[in-house]
């Protein structure tokens, strides 16, 4: 982990902005390391030291995994020219192709319907949404102490949801039998100096956590995000949308959804009928 | 963060069975502390320090969200007579009463929604399976995050999966808007003395993660696996079932989904059409 970790109140205002902190609480480095998480696209293709890869694995099969049925896969991709398809079905995501760790999280149910079929059984549980939710959330869960535990190396990361964009063909590619679909990819590796971004600010808690109910009275919060968002998009060199603005403009149209409205299609071809 | 911490030899071998650990790499607290979980249902009532919540949602909200869309939410609930009914929904888990802090992580695109009704927009994207999913997984990650930072605490979690065996209620009892709909539920507290149990030994990296593409040949490893599931089973008093027992039990019969065969209708009837 790194040594030189922010202190709490430093660390809230990077996440939240000045002002908009919650209450301060216990601390340590692991909530620091928690805190500065940042997504990095700017990847560089230098090497990780042997046997990275296997402690990563061994973060994500720690965490938990809903009834212990382990729902989910991984696929390590190194092939070039496997790379470069997947990059460009991502968009032309083209850290996918430089990063020295590339890795697709499968929900997966096909190891169970094994063991079951050489047990000469059936798995009624098996055609419902909520085994495909259970083994989504099973590879997400996983992911996340992947993620975890790389920046606990020194390493940055940043996931690829826009696998989704064909997971057909993404399937087609690693040879995926039914009843494993790609969820999302995650690229792992060596920021580039000067590439590490900042922590990007995140809604006020006050929007996101609630007490005892839901509180959908809002509008004050998003009004004071978009201000932070803007100025973060601004330092970054993006463009300088707020949050409002990127929102709409992701979910707005069918062009931004590219393709994903055929997910659903997708995943019941891929062995997943979803009942 | 535990000041003692295991090295990564006995780690491994705890998390995975002596004899089939990955090959060892990098290793440092961080990994120490996720590869020592255990999820907790001993949980006692003790209170966690003022500003636990706070710091967990903190945590929770720094883990990547898809465009940083941020699709989810997270509910506290402290009512006794709301715990004991979700409690109840859940199969009489009586830990969702006991423990001091008990959370309802929700897929949440009402934000969105509001935001784009406020701006006169309409959120094409919403209504797709892909937009669900998406939610689904943030709040997965996000309350990923949250464990790792209670662990590193020192206070243990279990994920409560079973909220799904009725999402209509969960909604209802948590006054949720459409667009919002439980995914499970997260005890967080201090382990009873002597309840803080045994890591629990995962299939080996083997039958997880695959190289390039997809090895399905995995009849030996899962055969190998099956003792070392059922010596952890009778170590930890529960009933000595090898895993394939376990899974055909937990989806071999419509009996066991304990009415998640209707989350499908209850999502949607939540504002999350599946299209």
């Amino acid at each position: 982990m790194d040594g030189n970790q922010m202190p709490a109140a430093a660390a809230l205002t990077a996440r939240y902005g000045a002002g908009a902190e919650p209450k301060a609480g216990p601390w340590n480095d692991t909530l620091a390391l928690l805190l500065s998480h940042r997504s990095v696209r700017g990847l560089g293709p230098d090497p990780v030291p042997d046997g990275t890869l296997e402690a990563l694995v061994a973060a994500a099969q720690s965490a938990a995994t809903s009834s212990n049925l382990q729902t989910w896969s991984v696929i390590a991709v190194d092939k070039p020219e496997v790379r470069a398809e997947l990059a460009t079905i991502a968009g032309n995501q083209k850290h996918i192709e430089i990063c020295p760790i590339f890795l697709v999280f499968l929900a997966d149910v096909s190891r169970n319907g094994r063991l079951a079929d050489e047990a000469g059984v059936e798995l009624a549980g098996l055609p419902y949404l909520e085994s495909f939710l259970v083994a989504a959330i099973d590879a997400a869960l996983a992911a996340q102490n992947a993620v975890v535990a790389a920046e606990s190396l020194g390493l940055s990361t940043v996931y690829i949801g826009a696998l989704r964009n064909d997971v057909g063909r993404v399937a087609e590619l690693l040879g995926l039998p039914p009843g494993a679909a790609p969820v999302f990819g995650l690229c792992i590796g060596h920021a580039r100096p000067g590439r590490e971004g900042e922590v990007k600010p995140r809604l006020p808690q006050s929007a996101v956590l609630h007490r005892e109910t839901y509180d959908a009275d809002d509008s004050a919060i998003r009004a004071a995000y978009d201000p932070r968002m803007e100025a973060f998009s601004r330092r970054q060199e993006m463009a300088a949308d707020n949050w409002t603005q990127r929102v709409i403009a992701r979910l707005g149209t069918m062009t931004a959804l590219r393709g994903r409205d055929k997910l659903k299609a997708a995943i019941i071809a891929l062995g997943f009928p979803l009942r």
